[in-house]
């Protein structure tokens, strides 16, 4: 019997020397990788109390929508500027060099809703915090943010302070 | 009881006049809708002998992540070039103007594998018709390919001779 982390793939020096990177696809290709990924999603999300589950492009997209399938949810994209058809809210955020911008459609989420983000990896976490703002720019509130895996040395829970933050695996980026 | 036609919105001339976009978000961030949409894509599987799914970033993650997790399957991510770690093998295929690429990891397919395709919307296939080589080149056969939405009039399946193409809603473009 394997474990998830048996699953994950690091590739020293990727993109650039000094950094391990964490490959999920590895455990996705594998049935019983992905299983246990999406069953340790599930049991983390347990007893948080939501309505509807959000994932940014595209990774999360990954995460999202087998969490909502099981449990009976809807699942809102967030996309990055430009690619969702209705009329939409966005927000721009800092990356290390330049910025970048997401954006949701204005109906995804009604005022009330309690929304679950989920991503494949939390690193200093500008995308998530990013994210949860639009959720509350909609009137919504975030119930939780979940990931499979956390870089515990970039401090993205730093960042999100005031919310329930949980991750099934945590590394460090160096 | 809605049918799951009923939650996909068409927005009249969208990216350019005289197009009728076909949208899935409203779709998915509706429970209801969402459950309709994946048990759809199960059942279209059904009598397809498959041992693992393979979808196109980011549209074909959002499909084929809930189906393979409902099926005890894995999934291999098909990505736009230059953002995989590992090893792969790419195929470059034409767009109206200019070309795409798309790529997949080496090992993320084994010979003899038998593969669904999944995506969420057929338009003329190239796309699609790509990530099929991409499985052959590595040793693996189709076994299927299942979209949630086809746009006949763009005769996508005259690209795809010799596959089973099944899909969940068929729709005009123009």
């Amino acid at each position: 019997m394997k474990n998830l982390s048996d699953y994950v793939t690091t590739i020293p020096d990727f993109p650039e020397k000094g950094i391990m990177f964490r490959d999920i696809t590895s455990v996705l290709q594998d049935k019983e990788g992905l299983k246990l990924a999406v069953d340790k999603l599930i049991e983390l999300s347990k007893d948080l109390d939501f309505d509807i589950v959000a994932g940014t492009e595209s990774r999360g997209f990954l995460m999202g929508m087998p969490l909502a399938y099981a449990l009976g949810k809807g699942f809102v994209l967030i996309r990055k500027k430009g690619k969702l058809p209705r009329e939409t809210v966005s927000k721009e955020y800092a990356l290390e060099y330049g910025t970048a911008e997401i954006e949701v459609h204005k109906d995804a989420i009604k005022k009330g809703d309690k929304v679950l983000l989920i991503d494949d990896l939390i690193a200093t976490g500008g995308t998530i915090k990013a994210a949860a703002e639009l959720v509350e720019e909609l009137g919504g509130t975030v119930a939780g943010l979940i990931f499979l895996i956390e870089l515990i040395d970039l401090n993205g829970r730093d960042r999100l302070k005031g919310y329930e933050v949980r991750s099934a695996l945590q590394y460090n980026e160096k």
